[in-house]
This record gives structure tokens, sequence and C-alpha cells, in this order.
């Protein structure tokens, strides 16, 4: 009965999101960065409730245990939220998704097709802990016109509550709908949510590898967002700068190693490897990195044994599998076989070489002579990211306010019907206009 | 025992595709417009085999006593096979999906990022009947460089077979590895493929909407590409133009009742019903349509009375369900509450009402005063077509090539570390160069 009763009441609320989500969709450009402008004021003016709900949150994960790394995600000072809030009115800045004309096309005299884009709708955001993401994905929400269904953990509960009852705040002093975004606060309304495919348009999992992986298996009618591994490789080739090699390969492992877009398995041409590795071994020694080598790289110097299960393998540590390959069509075999088609970097001074590895890596980002870190949206210039999707489908690699828009075919006639064309007697011109 | 063989060589035969799809990925323009020129020609030399193979399935067919329509799509004869042929030739000749550079950008001094358009892999194909789409499917797989397992309902199965195979010997008469096609022949083989995620990444269903939604329930790592519903509205506003209204209502209904894109249901403004409705009954009676209306409605001549269940219903026939509606806002709604996002058009001389009937409803094709039916590939000037896919997320509507590919980001630099970037040593530049 209670379970009965909850879907009701997640169904209501979900319809009221859309339905503040259609009019949101209605709101021009300026509207929609007045919205943000609103919700931020509305932070700095209530901050001090969300640090305090904040307090509340960190007190009793505390009590219960949560590990250090997990409770200094959860925390949520005065300092975070500042940058938080420096981080909403840089998404207010950015250019708007919303209204490009995409296509613009005459189909036949006074037949004219456009296809523009729109808001998806509603969009539900999935977090395993971090409440400030929260307040990231809620800006990017509404500056793309589309409403947003939050689930924060259970642990960051309070500060979430807080977060969006502040947020519905500032948008009341503005054009678009409070009603465009809403807090769930169970599990079992997650899972609820995944089944409401006429409500919600995409889902956005935030979180661990697993946690991405067990709301993808349960949502099979919404399309999810999202990145599973990331199984990065880079490949030393033979003609290289083997300094320059070092200094990328050290900074792809070492510059973050909890990111999904560090490598986890250096490749290393047979012909290179006695002078690479001697120095490489060196520097990733120094730098705190445990290598598991092949054989011929132990032969080299790499001190721990790879077992079959370390090619293909997320360390997400200061780890990395060593392996010393015949050539750069081993290497391409190897991504093949164990990579995630997330990012994979080739180090060469052979533009051949490169120019093979660009073409037939088929992973969301191939890079040459760069380090693996660079996949990123900030970095890639999209000012704000939704995460990075390996999905092969588009949206893909690292997804801005692109990624939470779609597009609609607007065909407008004088009376055009099909008929004509299918029995010959009109014809389609199917010619291209301006598309600005 | 068996189902362990059966997927373990299932397994096997999707990497040999999957192997064929990455040579055919380095494939050039011509190679693959050369490839399908090789698959037109074995068609012409072997169709002979391939309408026999065809009789040996009507014959079965007809003994078990295959309903008359299934009997017709699975017919395939010479002039059938011809169409298929030049329809092939015609997928030849569109334009190539593959290499279009979408985004070219300097990150940082000698940090070039590109996005480029890619083969999306391997697409999953599942057919209900119709061994016609094998050849259509199979040209559009190799023209946007992807390989393809295909699977054909097991009426066809023969002449499914006959088609592959001849395909194929085609195909060893180009630079594509004819490895690129294979087909299923199991209803059990179609299930594990779509637990395959490594190895196939798009699913299309072809057939009716219960076997798509059937494929989409099942697929939850694979993405699925199609449509379920198709109901469609058409809005007759207040200001009018009622001969043309009816000529574009009519079209919408009768010129092909059993595709997706016909009308279901006709909204009437209350101010303009009495002036549309009669001359409208009329039309569509002499056409054979069974009207089913509100009250309003059926006391301006509709002769069948309306239940709640024929709004939103698809009934992919000469029924239509009217309604007389309050005003433009409550078509709106009405639209909101029981369209499937496909196509909703509108017939009004009011711009004001057409431009808020455009940027309000949320479905893949909005139109103003032509026939619903135009939403189609073809007539968008696509030159082919996946399918139609009701989605929200990118690709929607009528999908083309386009709908086939994918993109790569490709950064290449000289030694580029994230680390100088991150402590504020080096900043990026983010200028966007030229994309062509």
């Amino acid at each position: 009965m209670s379970t009965i009763n909850s879907s009701a009441e997640l169904l209501h609320r979900a319809q009221r999101v859309r339905r503040g989500a259609l009019a949101l969709a209605q709101c021009s450009d300026v509207q929609r960065i007045t919205a943000l402008e609103a919700m931020a004021k509305a932070l700095e003016n209530h901050g001090d409730a969300i640090v305090v709900a904040n307090k509340v949150d960190q007190d009793a994960a505390a009590r219960e245990g949560l590990a250090a790394p997990l409770l200094a995600r959860l925390k949520l000072d005065g300092a975070k939220l500042a940058g938080c809030i420096q981080g909403l009115r840089e998404v207010a800045a950015l250019p708007d998704p919303i209204g490009h004309r995409q296509m613009h096309r005459e189909l036949a005299a006074g037949l004219r097709l456009e296809r523009v884009t729109v808001p998806l709708g509603v969009l539900g955001v999935i977090f395993e802990s971090r409440p400030d993401a929260v307040i990231q994905i809620a800006a990017l929400a509404i500056r793309s016109g589309n409403g947003a269904i939050l689930k924060g953990g259970r642990e960051a509960l309070n500060t979430c509550q807080a977060i969006v009852t502040v947020l519905q705040e500032g948008l009341t002093n503005s054009a678009v709908d409070p009603d465009s975004l809403d807090l769930l606060t169970s599990r079992e309304e997650t899972m609820a949510l995944l089944q409401l495919d006429d409500l919600v348009d995409l889902i956005v999992p935030r979180g661990s590898n697993d946690f991405v992986r067990h709301i993808q298996e349960r949502s099979n009618r919404i399309p999810v967002l999202g990145h599973a591994d990331g199984v990065c490789h880079l490949y030393v080739d033979q003609r290289v700068n083997i300094d320059m090699a070092i200094a990328v390969a050290l900074d792809a492992k070492t510059q973050y190693p909890a990111a999904c877009n560090t490598i986890e398995t250096l490749l290393v041409h047979r012909h290179v490897a006695r002078h690479f590795l001697p120095p490489a071994i060196q520097a990733f020694t120094a730098a705190g990195v445990t290598l598991r080598g092949d054989e011929q790289a132990m032969a080299l110097g790499v001190p721990e044994a790879a077992t079959p299960e370390d090619w293909g393998h997320e360390y997400l540590d200061l780890i990395l599998a060593v392996r010393v390959v015949e050539d750069l069509e081993a290497a391409l075999e190897h991504i093949r076989r164990h990579g995630s088609r997330h990012t994979d970097v080739i180090c060469t001074d052979d533009e051949a070489a490169a120019t093979r590895f660009l073409n037939t890596v088929d992973s969301a980002g191939v890079f040459h002579n760069c380090s693996s870190r660079f996949a990123d949206g900030f970095r890639y210039g999209f000012g704000a990211e939704v995460g990075i999707s390996t999905q092969t489908m588009p949206p893909r690699g690292p997804v801005g306010l692109e990624g939470l828009v779609t597009y609609r075919y607007r065909l407008r006639g004088h009376g055009h019907t099909v008929a004509p064309f299918a029995c010959g007697d009109q014809r389609f011109s199917h010619r291209d206009l301006p598309e600005t």
C-alpha cells in the first residue's frame, strides 16, 4: 500500500516538474540567465542555512562512521559554497544551447523545413554523494531549458533539501517556474523514477562506476547518460621523444589518479623499450606509482609481474600496468581488446603512426603527444560538463550543455498534401537554404 | 549446453563482424561507394537464386496459413528486387556521413582539438518480416562505414540467407571485408545479441509497435533506435481556410493509413466546428473513414461516440477520433496528455497561433498547414531512412545516414601535460578555428 501511495505521489510530482519544464522551455535566453542569477543570489542570501544543514549531515555521517574521503565529499562549507555560486554564474554566461537552426531546407515550393535545438524536457539526476553537484546540475538544467528531478545521497539529505528549497525560492523571483526543480528523498522513489519514461527524458547518474552501472541496468526505458569504465591507454611508439613521452605518461597517471581519464596501461614498442623504460621506471617510482609489467618489461626493471587481470583493469589509483608490444598494430589490438573506448594516447614523432592510431582506435578521445587528462569538458572549452559519456552514440566524451538538448523538425506549408508527390504530379526540390 | 554453445558461436561471429567493421571504418568514401556498386551487381547477377529462395519461403508460409498482408510483405519477386537494387544505388549516391569536422579548436598554443564524425561500429538489425529491408539496411550500414548483424523473420529465412550470401559475395570484389555483414537465424541468437554491448553499438528493430517495444524492453545495455507509438494529431484552429484544412486532414488520414505518421485524432476549435465539421464529415465518410466523436462533434454529425480509450489510440486504420476543443490551449493540453511526441499539425491562418503551437508541442515534428505524412526521411530529403525515432534524444524523427554515425575527439599536442594548467602556469586559449 505504501508503495502504491509513494508511486502515485511520485507521479504527481513528476507531472508537476514536467509542467514546469514545458513553461521553462518557452523562456527566452535572457529569462533563463536571469533565473540563474536569482538562484545565485538566493544561495548567497541563505548560504548559512545550507551550511547548517550540511553540519547536521556531517555529524550524523561521522556518528555512522562514514569513511574520511566520503566525509570530505559530503562537506559543504562557506568557501565551497562560494565556489558553487561562482560556477553557477559561469554556467549562466555560457552561450544558449537552445534555438540553433541546424537545418533549413525547402522541400517543395512553399514547403519549408527547419531543425532547431530544443530542451530535452525533464532530467532525472541521481547523485551518490557530493551535495554541491546539486547546484551545478540545477544550473545546467535551467540554462538548457530543462526541468530536473534530483536525488542526492541519503547521507546528504538535509543539505540537498536546504539547497533545493533555496534554489526554488530564487526561482520565484524569476520567469522560471520553481516547479521545474524537485528533490526526491528515498531510494524507492529513485527506482520508480526510472520507470517514468513518459515524464523523464534522460537519466544522469553521478557517482562511482558501480553506481552508474547499477542505474544503467535498471533503466531500460529512459536513456542514461554516464560512463562506466575509463580504461585509458598510452602507447609509446618506436620513434619518440623519450623525455616528452615520460612527462606525458607521468601527468596522465599521476595528475589526478582517481579520475576516469587517467591512464591504466602503458604500452611500449619493443624497439624503444630499453631506452624508454629505465628512465620511465625511475620517474614513476619517484612519483609513488607501483608498476606491474609483462616479462619483457620486468626484464627491463619493472619490479612486479602483471597478471592477465591487469590488462583492461581500472585501478583509479597509483598503479600502472606496463606491456612491451611488438609494434603499433599489436598496441592497436591490445587497446581493441582491453580498452573501454574512453581516451587513448599515442606518443610518437612518426606522423604516419599517429594518423594510423587516431584513425583506428575507436575511443571517444584519441590523443597524440598530450596527456589523457585533457579529456574533460572544461579543458575542451565547454564551460561546464554534465559528465563524460563512454557510450558510442552521441553525446559522447565530455558532455556539456549541448548534451542536454535535442532538436525538433518544424515544417511550414500552405495546405501541402503528400498525395500529389506520391503520384508524381509534384516533385520535391530539396533545396538547402541558409542556416542562419 | 546447447545454449552455451550457441552463445559462444554467436560471440565468435559478432567478434568477426566487429573486426570487419573496424577495417570497413578505414575505407574511403570511394571504396564504400564501390562496395555498394559491387553489392548491386551481385544482386543483379544472382537475383534468380534469391527469387527461388523466396518462393520456398512463400510456399512454406502459405502452407502454415500466414495472413495475406504478411504473405504480401514476404514476397520478393524480380520487380521488387529491381526496386531494391535501385534503392541500393541511391544510397551509394548519398553524401558521405563520415569524416565531417564538427568542431575545431585551439585549446592552448600547439594543442588542437577536433571533433570528426566516425561510424558507430556494428549495428544489430532485427526485422519482423520484409526480406527486402535486409538489402536497404545493409546498404545504409556499409555506406556509413558500419558492420551489421542482421536477423530476419523466421518465415523469410531462406530469402534472407540467399540475400546475405549474395551481398557478401559482392563484397569480396571490393575493398570492404565481407565479414562486415552476417545473418542470424534463431530467436535465441537475437536475445543473446542484445547482451553483446561490447560488440554491438546500436540495435535497430524494424516491425510492429509491439515488436519494437519487445526489443526495447530487452535491450538495457545497447541503445535501441526505433519508434513505438505514432499518435499524431491535427488541430484545426478558429481562423482557418476550411477547404485547405479538410484537404490536409484527409491526406494525413487516408494517404497511407497504416503508417506511423498518419493522424489518429482530429481536434477542432469550437468556434469553427460548425463550419468545418459538416463538410469534413462528408469528405471523410466518402473516403471510407469511420469517425468517432465527443458529444459536441456528434451534435454536428459525427455518427459514432468516442470513448476515453479513443484519445491517444493508434488505429493504423481508417478510423479517426474527433474532439471539439475550447481553444488552442485546450488542444495543446490534449496533445500533451495523449500524444506520442511523433508529429502534430496545426491548420490556421493565424501566425501567432501557429507560432505558439510550433514552439509548444514537444514532438519530433511540428507542422503548420501541411500533412503529417511529410514526416519521412525521403520527403525530408535524407535520401533513405533507417526509421523514425520517437525517442527524445537525438537522433530524433526521421533518421537517415546521419543517425548511424557518431563522433570522435582528436587532440594533437607537443608533449602537453595538464599539471601546468591546473596550477595556473599555463592558460587555455579556447580559440575556435575554421571548421573546414
